[in-house]
């Protein structure tokens, strides 16, 4: 199984996670950009992820919302930058809660040693923004959503 | 005439710029966000300046090119991730001839002393590419273009 590896230098404005997967590209690629595969992975599995608006293109928007066993709704969104198949998804990033705070997430596919490397760096407005980020626990939660994305590989 | 300050901090990921304008804030965001009036201040004079797709909307998809006096030709582009009016707009920004290196931009329109203060906070991907934008000029470049504005709010 792959190992989330996670760099956050103190002070910056980034936080960088790679992870190797086992399979084509091709497949990775389309885990993430597929409406309908995104509530097979994207998040803790506590939660149910509906995706409300997905439109993979430059300019497009993105919105997702967790609910969970409560009821209780958390919403994300942003648009998509750039859409280079199946090498570079470059696209913003709010959650509902905190209006106005951005980030800007780069996701590069890369291929090494037969697997697929999987890139995603995030670069936030402010460092405070950055160190939000990483204490609301965002190492787990990236952890276990790229488990069941890995799971949900080997069943594509 | 107002006066621009810059700050980017050695090893950071951001330039931040402001200056205050003496005029309105709701103007200040129309010579923002007004297509036609776009050409009258953006970038150094020398270029003139062609708005060739502006969508001023979260997903709209915003491109200028800057043509010099021989014919060779800029071209800049992003997509606008959310406008708050008058008072925010973040959106992304690339150069064509940099292709996959894209900066987060937060315009911040504040009230201030019965001007407006005008805050434009970039994010690069890398320290590396904050570094590059600022060797390239862009100090000079914004003084220019922010000269015009201040120029062009008068006429408004």
């Amino acid at each position: 199984m792959g190992k989330l590896n996670l760099v956050a230098e103190p002070g910056t404005y980034e936080i960088r996670m790679w992870r190797d997967f086992d399979a084509p590209r091709e497949r990775v690629f389309k885990a993430y950009t597929d409406p309908t595969l995104i509530p097979k992975w994207w998040g803790p599995k506590i939660y149910t992820t509906i995706v409300e608006k997905m439109d993979v293109k430059p300019g497009g928007l993105w919105r997702y919302v967790q609910r969970d066993a409560d009821g209780n709704e958390f919403a994300f969104y942003g648009v998509y930058h750039d859409i280079v198949s199946p090498e570079r998804i470059i696209s913003t990033f709010e959650f509902a809660g905190m209006p106005g705070h951005v980030l800007l997430s780069t996701l590069t596919l890369e291929e090494v040693d037969g697997k697929t490397r999987v890139t995603d760096s995030s670069v936030f407005q402010t460092v405070a923004d950055r160190d939000g980020m990483l204490q609301s626990g965002m190492e787990e939660g990236a952890t276990e959503g790229w488990d069941r994305f890995e799971a949900l590989l080997r069943t594509m």
